[in-house]
């Protein structure tokens, strides 16, 4: 029976197992289940300049030592990490917090690591309490503040020896001792001189895309330059526009978008309506890109000139604007690309040129651009040359035109040359297409996306869309901007429900988003004509026309925008959507929801009426410890549209709105 | 205004992007969102043998190109991956599944790749339908099927092309073309021959462990082999064990699993109830593992000899039961690595060996080992060498006793090595401490771990935690043990609830968990006396004497767990938990959950009454769907426990269960 293990092998060193060194055999603790983090990793999350961005990880280790961490971030220009503590939550999950304040791109990860001084001092405190003899114990912790002493240098190595000989200087009092272990000071100094032999660290670096502000939080106006007269026989230009400014200020809007300004092709132009008869007075759509004057470089003639566009983007910011350009890759039949570049489009056996088509439907004015052709690398490098060209012009916004028919890797890679250099761009991607699909082009660098927004009506289908929005990881990627219309869409519930349904769909998303955009002036115009019953499509649009808009028409909700943009302006909580909250309130017909702001100063309750025909009235039911009130707290409600305050009590309060007169509260709660 | 893309880029090639070669530019199809997939691929799924592996991705393109791909999957030993086709689920999701057939590892990944075909054809035949003239879009057709013929060889190569002349023949008539395109015998040749030159590849090879399916569907019994006798005053022996073997069987389980075989330590040796003071025939605690004798390969000498444990282990086949063996890495200050490895124990100051304590409690009977030793090597080889032996005596099932006071990566190591040899062999994780770290261990290698089950016993805490343990991705990589009761655990619910108590969680073990455990004969015999009040020990606990069980008594539930484990057997429901359901009654005391076989031609529904003391009633609310009934369908229920047969229609139906008769109802369901 006595089959003992053979004392040999103390003799004979045991070669370590393949592939584990020392430091990997000895490295206690496992990361995991890091956040934000998108997709292992693949993609960068999105932040604005002067955020703090909150880390979270679980460290798990064997036994029952004490743990410690950190998070590490740098910008990816800056030499050296810096670091944060982790902070423990419970549970084995850990928390820190980092501040992103300069432009382009940071990145982060952790360290963590066995603290055998903090095992020993919990252990050692314990014991002291028993009354049982320690100084073993002592000697043990004066040896790992000795360790500390080694690694640190000058006064502080000095003190640390001093440390530990008091700690192990058994004529002291255990009392005086303890005092030392627990003290601040030794806290700090330890905590400064942690043994990282053996920390383990996260194998990837994660990436933040950091912003300015604006790419969060902004309220875009988009507008036709050719309609900025008030006389549609004459085709407005950039001057026209500049006195357009004043109009669009006056409003509070951040960022003037418009839509292509190049020459429009005459091969195959659509007309009125989307005509495929078209006169020789017909201006033609400004997506068909290019004709013999140029492509996605040149200025449409009867714009002006190109220097007139630079005073215009200079009168804008005169103006506290920003002009946003359209980029649509694609070109009519008489973009200079088409000779030029014939490889660019997709040849066709007879000869011809495909042109762009979704059976039963033919678009013959647009080509599309042929990213399978193996010409691609000057493909690619020349429309980079087009952002790079505006963005010489001094604009930094661009509103993306459908890039979700164009490759992913072209995106990725023209993205990220053109932030390299410019960080303060911000890209806008117009995908109206599958979530998958819209959220992809956000992964891989887009700033903005355009959302489902319109077509989320309901109480229901706006609550569990925010809710995906802001409550799930798509809120470290995805940058939502709420349109209410487009020139594209003029939803039925603005077609039926008239100017109550334009003025809560407006609050809606001037509250539900940070970055939200209106097209107007059909939009405080209230234009809710469709071309024809059942379509999305204006009548008479301005796509295919020059419009002269009565700016002055007494329903113009120009008072309201400029009203609600204020309101934006001055409540941080409308600045970020980390707090969005829906209440639960008896009528479905209600939608209420709340936002605060970081600093929990500022706080914004909303509801809105979404029967836009009938007065609905109902119950609210508050989350109150979500608004950072007590159970049976009093508080006061003021409504910012029309200056009315309530006292309000617990979650239950009533409200009622008349869609007549105005369909929605954006209260201020004070407390 | 001219400002024109000059014509010489034409000429001169222009130089591909940095890092982006022509295959990444095509590649035009993000495969992310994969399922199941542990933390990014670190860590492989657990299955077992002929289970079907279900796998999902997200597959995103641009355009609007149709797509198609497949998962790749080999066991780690063959050279070459099989491959099954992905079908789409809608919104971009796309699932396959494949049939994990041998044990040891496998491995799986995917690629996905744009089908110019398919978009093609899916194009050409709505076109067709305008009547519109079609000949040159037959001509793209008929190229992309030649490209297929180039790839394809012998007779598809020949059969390709003269598909390819018949499409391009513009004297055919498009009826009889199209008839053609959309063939059975097209869509299979074309999907033999796909171009893969642009196929996106996902970068992990994810693993699968496949164990045998014992590893997730086995009843566990716990025993003594110093109790088997009848006599207490006589050590119980490997033959007395051998007798006892009948006895389990005859309950229906699968495996013995033995606390520490080992010789036991003397010095600071516990007496009974853990006391400190140890007469001279306090036979020990079996986990105080070593004296003069041996250690951890070494055989007590009262229970008999290796060549005697060998024959227990063949007579334990006998009865189609497994031996399965405890592995706790710990040394009584017996043990004879103490002195030929002191390095293996941390040393103190005062040169004394530091023993197991958790300020205030010691237990001066046990060293821990060290792992910080730089003597590792030699620790981690000598204590593989430990299962090498185990192994080699027959032995293939391990419960190793509190790893999670051991480094991850030395189970992590020690798993891989002794897998890739023995893929038979089953670990059980005794890690009773918090999820993370229970979680941990079982991604890093055990094949099962112990749970809370234990400890929760209300409707909420049971169906939370199934559901945990079901229903998210620990699903994918741990493998519950559901015990009522250890040497360590006797829960307050079986001290006070009784025999209906020890029925009602054996019940819920046997079904809720694949695999579950007692600690017999304490189990069976309803042996529920705590050291004291608030105390989970046992008064007289087994693990500090020899216990002399009357087997016999009549409240036995010998007879119930047979019954119980007959039902398991032959019931395909309870061999797999991933259609496990809860349905909600309308009575707190009453729970109430089903389980599927695979294929759907075996349901059970399981009725527990929790409450101990009451009868209780209640109705159900069946979620029908789940169980593949209508909503107004008549169904037989069955007791398997009393034969008993129900006629019951719809979601809502009578329960009533009297705990001093039978607390459950473990029901066949039949439609």
């Amino acid at each position: 029976m006595s089959k003992t293990v053979s004392t040999k092998q103390e003799k004979r060193p045991v070669s370590p197992p393949k592939g584990i060194d020392e430091i990997a055999a000895r490295r206690r603790i496992i990361i995991e289940g890091v956040k934000p983090e998108v997709d292992a990793g693949r993609y960068p999350i999105k932040r604005v300049q002067g955020d703090r961005v909150l880390v979270e990880v679980n460290l798990v280790a064997d036994g029952h030592d004490e743990l410690a961490g950190v998070v590490r971030f740098r910008h990816s220009e800056a030499k050296r990490f810096s670091e944060t503590p982790l902070e423990p939550l419970g549970n084995d999950r850990w928390r820190a917090a980092f501040t992103v304040t300069t432009l382009g791109r940071y990145l982060y990860t952790f360290a963590a690591w066995v603290d055998h001084f903090a095992s020993w001092r919990a252990a050692i405190v314990k014991k002291a309490q028993t009354g049982e003899n320690i100084e073993v114990d002592m000697l043990i912790g004066a040896a790992l503040i000795r360790e500390a002493a080694q690694r640190a240098k000058g006064e502080a190595s000095r003190e640390l020896r001093q440390i530990a000989d008091r700690i192990g200087e058994s004529r002291s009092t255990v009392a005086k001792r303890i005092e030392l272990v627990v003290s601040e000071r030794v806290r700090q100094l330890m905590q400064a001189y942690p043994n990282l032999r053996y920390a383990t660290e996260y194998p990837r670096e994660l990436g933040v895309v950091v912003d300015r502000k604006l790419a969060r939080f902004g309220a875009w106006y988009e507008m036709f330059p050719r309609s900025c007269t008030n006389d549609p026989n004459r085709h407005g230009t950039f001057k026209d526009c500049e006195k357009r400014l004043a109009y669009v200020a006056s409003m509070g809007f951040d960022i003037v978008y418009l839509p292509p300004i190049h020459p429009i092709g005459t091969t195959h132009r659509k007309g009125k309506n989307n005509s495929v008869v078209c006169t020789a007075r017909d201006p033609g759509c400004p997506w068909a890109i290019g004709d013999a004057d140029g492509g996605h470089k040149a200025v449409h003639r009867e714009l002006g000139s190109l220097e007139e566009f630079r005073s215009l983007t200079k009168q804008a910011e005169k103006h506290g604007l920003e002009i946003a350009l359209d980029i649509a890759f694609q070109a009519s039949p008489d973009h200079p690309y088409v000779k030029a570049h014939p490889s660019w489009f997709r040849q066709r056996p007879d000869g011809s040129v495909q042109y762009a088509e979704n059976p039963p439907k033919k678009y013959q004015d647009l080509y599309p651009l042929n990213f399978d052709t193996d010409d691609w690398p000057a493909l690619w490098s020349e429309l980079k040359s087009i952002f790079d060209f505006w963005i010489e012009q001094g604009v930094r916004i661009f509103r993306v035109d459908n890039p979700h028919t164009k490759p992913f890797v072209f995106w990725e890679w023209l993205i990220s040359q053109i932030k390299a250099r410019h960080p303060d761009v911000i890209l806008l991607s117009e995908a109206f297409t599958r979530p998958k699909i819209m959220y992809a082009l956000s992964k891989l660098g887009f700033t903005q996306s355009y959302t489902y927004f319109t077509w989320r009506n309901t109480k229901k289908e706006l609550t569990e869309y925010l809710t995906e929005l802001t409550r799930t990881e798509v809120f470290d990627f995805f940058g939502p901007n709420l349109w209410t219309n487009t020139p594209d869409i003029l939803h039925e519930v603005l077609q039926h429900g008239g100017r109550p349904a334009f003025i809560s769909r407006l609050v809606l998303a001037a509250t539900l988003g940070t970055s939200y955009g209106v097209y107007g002036p059909a939009f405080e115009l209230c234009i809710n004509t469709p071309r024809e019953p059942g379509s999305e499509e204006y009548l008479d649009s301005e796509k295919y026309e020059i419009k002269a808009w009565q700016l002055d028409r007494p329903e113009s909700l120009r008072g309201l925008i400029a009203q609600i943009n204020r309101i934006r302006n001055s409540n941080e909580a409308l600045h970020s959507n980390h707090d969005l909250v829906f209440h639960p309130t008896d009528n479905d017909h209600l939608i209420c929801y709340s936002k605060r702001s970081a600093d929990r100063t500022n706080t914004l309750l909303v509801a809105v009426n979404l029967d836009y025909q009938n007065t609905q009235s109902g119950r609210t039911n508050l989350s109150l410890n979500e608004l950072g009130l007590g159970n049976d707290q009093w508080f006061e409600v003021t409504d910012l549209l029309t200056g009315a305050s309530y006292s309000w009590h617990g979650a239950y309060n009533y409200i009622e709105l008349n869609p007549g007169n105005l369909p929605a509260h954006i209260f201020l709660v004070r407390y």
